[in-house]
């Protein structure tokens, strides 16, 4: 692994999101800046087509290398639901809305994802995908965290929700960390893909 | 008025959609034809964003005049939930959905808004809006029109949801009759805006 100390642009506006973000690729010796402007975000299904546009239309604008990332709220027992759009579900019926959608509901399996992207100019983006397996909590459990934190036990975990975690906590075990650490991983290597 | 007898894409992949602009754009001599192909669309809250620049970035792509339409049902008690993203909540949660978020609450006011943007190859769009406004039934109703049509009661109705009327008595009524209207008037005048 080739020593690298680089510093590379995260596009976006949620500041829980920079932090975790930033924890994890400094681990790896890389320094993240936040780039705290509106992204260009498509409706898509996949979180993946999602990161990349944003990486790539912000790289071009932008003149630089930057990364983008999307991430979503899967309950199966919903169809997948808030999924994609858990940001705007999240601001209009919130982690109250779920739980209601989820009343009398047994079957609470549930999981995170999230795609992030890295781009330079009149470059292809490559993306790199994480995600975390768990199950919808019955109350909203901690403040730490944000989005639906509060409602989401991760099975490989000891029963909290991800907003009863601490940052470092999380990032062992978040959809989050997992593809920023993939990321890094490449980024500080040969970046063969 | 000028005597126009012209054929714009629209660009849809719902048949619903296509057949109820299409017959109200006839009634101004404009003949649409349905270019079933899929459009970009971006996130945004506000339905004139997506449809301006699925239209734009259609007519350059195609090198052709068309027509994009956006729509969204707004339920006020969930703060305009489903709104922008109304395609992914009734694909995931459905009709049931809303009515279980909305079981046992008494503010049932709701309201439909459609965005119809017309774009030509290297002009800028140009957008037409219609609302509907109404609320949401305690039970679904009727089995024509599509989305959450069989729980919207108009309130300039008679009581029956867009599910339960013919295209033509929806028409009277709906958001996306009103906006197509909007455009076809245009489209057949001067072209001021």
């Amino acid at each position: 692994m080739r020593e690298v100390r680089r510093s590379v642009y995260f596009v976006t506006q949620n500041k829980g999101k920079f932090r975790e973000a930033a924890q994890v690729t400094a681990a790896f010796g890389i320094s993240l800046k936040q780039l705290n402007t509106a992204k260009l975000e498509i409706q898509a299904d996949r979180l993946t087509d999602v990161a990349t546009f944003a990486a790539k239309t912000a790289a071009e604008s932008r003149g630089s290398a930057v990364v983008s990332e999307d991430a979503g709220f899967f309950v199966d027992a919903l169809s997948g639901f808030p999924g994609p759009y858990s940001s705007y579900a999240f601001k209009s019926i919130g982690t109250g809305g779920i739980l209601r959608l989820m009343r009398g509901v047994t079957r609470r399996s549930a999981h995170f994802s999230a795609a992030v992207a890295y781009c330079e100019p009149n470059k292809r983006p490559v993306c790199f995908t994480g995600t975390a397996e768990g199950f919808v909590s019955k109350h909203e459990r901690g403040s730490q965290g944000f989005g639906f934190d509060p409602i989401f036990v991760p099975n490989d975990g000891d029963g909290r929700t991800f907003a009863e975690m601490r940052i470092d906590e999380k990032n062992t075990l978040s959809h989050r960390a997992k593809a920023f650490a993939k990321f890094s991983r490449w980024y500080t290597s040969d970046r063969l893909t």
